[in-house]
């Protein structure tokens, strides 16, 4: 097929797409058993699908739940979330808040509203997928700032950003259990990005989907509460992780001088975000569910990590090294130079299991020995043989 | 409030945002009794909330009901979509269709996609706002095309055009009962419009959310069907007005070759469309509850428009003109040149009824003397009780 006819606008030279997301169809397709460390979903029985499921026998059997709700969110979940999130380090106000379609539409938003295309935009290198792709979308110019233990290495940015000679428009940062490498930004490193971004008058994009999963440490401020209403922090949130990705429902806590473009921006997006889901979730918070459910998340994650890291241990020590996550999803490995985990995609998955290639989280592909393995979807028995299987494939690939 | 210090991208100043829109925020904070001739939504009663809470009992109690979908669609709901269109003038395959939030999202991606800034953008006038706003957020430059009785003036377009002395990069054209003017463009104007688009190279992207809900007159076949896998045509269809908007979700039908780049930019802006609403439309799909859900519809809505122009006639004959839909869900309503309908809105509000003005369809506001009536969200009575206190709003106006 050619879209040579086609009047294509420039920006589609640049429209990269999701190695994750397409892993969701292409997993979907496969008849033969398969372990699944590549999507970042929350395992089936970590999902509040019983409860929905009640909650929905009233919810939505009402008329006006099927209505087109108010672009800025449907009052009801607003003031469930408002009431919800006060004590935490997100808690915010009213005129703050616009709820969107998970959090990818609250980056769908930012850089729509900041990036002017040759715009340079600061990622995290490795970075989340589908952010850096919607930065590429309109067209910005992405620096790669490596990531470590600590999360992203601010002082390395720094350098980066005078050796480009110029500000960046944007930063993109994941401060908590970032993905794909479960690392966390130190708090003084948390407060010098904050710095930064106030010296160079850019946006800091503040990614924060996995804050309220820690299993271990000590809490770190989010970079919303540090910032402490600087009108150049955005904070990005969603109920993907905390309860289920296939709400599409998240939200966007911004200044409040921001609020009417925002709206505007959405309102040429989508109008309003899907209602029903919204009142589900209202009646969830109300319910008093999220605590709890996070609760035992927190808990069952915990364990798994664990349980990956022991099977890691056994399959791979000293031909491979990973992270140590204190809360989320993700595990980032890191072979040798010689293993090249695109291909080993192709053979792990004949093997049984799925992850996500490393080069997908980095638009320069700088990491071709590495992967993400997501460790909150299978439960210890299937993560210990779905390591295995990664250690068989590796096997086969003759490589180690 | 100021952004002056935030480094905003050059487009937000085109971002217009929807009147239509920000109106179900201002009415839901009314306190009185409003007749609600703004929204275009189905009635209350129109919508299957009965229905769709029984299924959800059995979709919404499993877990991969709240998965990550994939971003072409759930299998399932593309599935029965592609059997319920079989036979109708929007039959397609399944190479040709995405899901997407609503048809708000199939424009989204469908000016994503094709306009450059200052690109030339086709619109009819008066035109749908939410789409005329998204083509300004990409900063199209706008040529408004005249709507008559029988839809988008074709040779006006090309006259003006020629005028503009370059080819249009896109035209946005709601040819079945049009928002807002209720008019459908007849069948020789769809041909000319298809030859047009060829000559010109455009984009054509053919919107049609009403076609289904014709009540009256005969079926004229859909830009789709006359285009015949033209690989310039992309149509834009959604579930909102003939299921319930609250649900965002629509699909767009475009050549093949398009497939992965719509793919790659709906990853950038949501990852995947909400999936627990998805299989709630597939289960209701599946069920035949669409077709008998149309059938009962149309009847309604027959009645309805009936009851609005009767009303109309009592209270406006010979101070304004309307129109004289075949379907769908509008009426629009032309006074004379000193009414002002912006200003009319306000004393509308305090005399309890509530509708859309002229110029939100138009961004040159062509139509300060306009307004839009939606008569599908009112049973007849309230129709009469609207039209009453709409004359009353006039008088208190002291203006006819």
């Amino acid at each position: 097929m050619t879209t040579a006819r086609l009047p294509l606008a420039s920006r589609t030279t640049d429209l990269v797409g999701s190695v994750i997301d397409s892993s969701t169809s292409l997993l979907a397709k496969q008849q033969h058993d398969i372990v699944r460390f590549a999507m970042g979903s929350p395992a089936p029985d970590a999902v509040p699908a019983h409860v929905l499921r009640e909650l929905a026998a009233t919810e939505l059997d009402r008329p006006d739940a099927y209505d087109y709700g108010a672009s800025e969110g449907d009052p009801r979940l607003r003031e469930a979330l408002l009431a919800e999130l006060r004590g935490t380090t997100d808690e915010t106000s009213p005129e703050r808040v616009l709820i969107t379609a998970g959090g990818m539409q609250g980056l769908d938003l930012a850089f729509k509203l900041f990036v002017d295309p040759g715009d340079l935009v600061v990622v995290e290198s490795p970075t989340y997928t589908n952010g850096s792709a919607t930065a590429m979308s309109y067209q910005a110019q992405l620096l790669e700032v490596p990531v470590d233990d600590e999360g992203m290495q601010v002082d390395r940015m720094e350098e980066m950003v005078e050796q480009a000679g110029r500000a960046p428009k944007a930063i993109y940062a994941i401060p908590t259990f970032q993905n794909p490498s479960g690392a966390s930004m130190s708090l003084e490193r948390r407060r010098r990005l904050i710095e930064l971004t106030q010296r160079w008058g850019s946006l800091l994009i503040d990614d924060d989907p996995y804050g309220r999963l820690r299993f271990a440490g000590e809490d770190v401020p989010s970079l919303h509460e540090l910032a402490d209403g600087d009108p150049l922090v955005l904070s990005v949130r969603t109920f993907s992780k905390i309860m289920a990705p296939g709400l599409r429902v998240g939200w966007v806590d911004a200044d409040p001088s921001l609020q009417q473009l925002l709206i505007n921006a959405k309102q040429a997006m989508d109008t309003c975000t899907n209602l029903p889901l919204q009142r589900l979730i209202a009646a969830f918070l109300e319910g008093g569910h999220l605590r709890e459910h996070l609760a035992t998340q927190r808990a069952a994650y915990r364990e798994r990590k664990v349980a990956m890291q022991e099977a890691l241990t056994e399959h791979f020590s000293g031909e491979a090294r990973w992270t140590d996550p204190e809360g989320g999803f993700f595990l980032w490995v890191t072979f040798g130079d010689e293993v090249d985990t695109e291909a080993l995609f192709e053979q792990a998955l004949a093997d049984g299991v799925a992850f996500i290639p490393g080069n997908a989280f980095s638009p320069s592909k700088f990491f071709p020995n590495a992967l993400r393995l997501c460790f909150a979807s299978s439960e210890p028995d299937r993560i210990r043989e779905g390591v295995a299987r990664l250690r068989t494939a590796v096997d086969n690939m003759g490589k180690l």
